[in-house]
């Protein structure tokens, strides 16, 4: 029986969940995901995710893709699967009808991370669980220094958890952009990371370290010699996983058509400033 | 005895209080931030804020000011009442020694208001609760007409809540700025107001009705109409309390230094847009 291929671009709030793939016992969003699609069509047997974000990481534009029984109109799709989400924070930003070759997590060509940091002294309200908090400024220029010693080809050993899963440490580093933004009240230090793929944890291990050095405790070069060394112990602090949103998957062909949500769609520029 | 006066710059997330002003059995900013003052000095007689923002109404740079029997070191004191006031989302900004004739509601010179609205089909995940949703697109436009219809001296009767409490309803509306924001995920619709001081509900009544205007279904000369009308039946509908935000109040003296949290601060030329 032919079983017509859908693919949905999802957002969420990282917080309530503990991450997106799958535990016993635990609420995850793929859990979430799963349970609103069998709303609509019980016998469906799993969502699949293109990146399994962890426990508190937020998504702008996370991609998952399922089978269904029928050929549903994917903005009806979309709507029926918001309907049945409430009240989590978690919702369908598009759906799409895709070949039965697609699979998010394999077709994907390109990830793109977002890491926000905002840095005062009171503690956060409105943003809280939305951005990394820091007390300290940071030298901006050194951590674009720092981060350009990161770009390209490189065995990521450094900069991976201890527990990461791919056969390969090695990765290619596209662009690994710092910069500040303004938002509705303040200052933020933004850091845009994009890759064919990550690592388990290689954004919140670059970022962590990247904070080392805008705060003046690690020089820029000694990034450089971190990567090199190839030892989890060469890494700087983890960030917090609040920071992080996964911002946006891309693939051969953009099937969810004017669906925009990144930072990496809006600013294809951002990375020449580097 | 001479008691020192303090200012406070305080920014709070809308949602867990029954607004700020103290009520029996509520749980509100004032009572929270009182609570704080009091386990540094048990006999502070109160608190008192330059606004009464409404239930889930946030604030950016509220500002109030209390009488304490020592006189703090200012950066102590915010750190000391930062401390106090976890784990509710209210943050004090910066706090600034004062002048006895100083009064946060009564020495303001001027109060601005942020409204913040996202148009999109899916619900809000991120920004669930700190922006109005809605799913059809504005007119950017004819907003601002319409704004502008708004602008300088009027009987603001048609806007103003039927429970405020304010002597006249005639107030000077100094910018009304509609423009797009893009933020880490998506394109909003900012409204920015500046007055002296406004009246109850005033914004969200005048927000509600600019709304309107975008989705087609009032004509930008209609809000002169009803503003003419001076009766609260000519009023749109009142736009949520979760989009708005206090963001800036401004006294004839920068208490606070460098403490900068507000749009209105950020953009002295906005009003000039409309």
């Amino acid at each position: 029986m032919e079983m017509p291929r859908f693919a949905l671009k999802i957002e969420y709030l990282g917080k309530p969940f503990s991450g997106w793939q799958n535990q016993r016992g635990q609420l995850t969003v793929q859990q979430v995901v799963e349970d609103a699609v069998r709303e609509l069509d019980p016998a469906c047997i799993g969502v699949h995710g293109a990146g399994r974000t962890d426990a508190g990481v937020h998504a702008l534009g996370q991609v998952a893709h399922c089978d269904l029984a029928r050929d549903w109109d994917a903005f009806r799709l979309s709507e029926a699967l918001n309907y049945h989400l409430r009240p989590h924070p978690v919702a369908i930003l598009g759906a799409a009808r895709v070949p039965d070759s697609f699979h998010a997590r394999f077709s994907a060509i390109g990830r793109c991370y977002v890491y926000r940091i905002v840095s005062r002294r009171s503690p956060l309200t409105i943003r809280r669980n939305r951005a990394w908090h820091i007390r300290h400024e940071l030298d901006l220029e050194a951590m674009r220094q720092g981060a350009a010693q990161l770009l390209g080809l490189h065995d990521f050993t450094t900069f991976r958890s201890a527990a990461c899963q791919a056969r390969s440490p090695v990765r290619t580093l596209d662009a690994l952009d710092v910069r500040l933004e303004q938002t509705n009240h303040q200052t933020e230090y933004v850091l845009v990371a994009t890759a064919q793929s990550f690592l388990h944890r290689q954004v919140r291990s670059i970022v962590g370290t990247l904070e080392r050095v805008g705060s003046g405790a690690w020089t820029p070069d000694q990034v450089g010699e971190a990567l090199q060394a190839r030892t989890r112990n060469a890494c700087g602090p983890v960030a917090p996983a609040h920071g992080l949103y996964l911002s946006d998957v891309r693939y051969s062909q953009d099937f969810f058509g004017n669906v925009r949500s990144s930072d990496c769609i809006e600013e294809p520029g951002a990375a020449g400033e580097i």
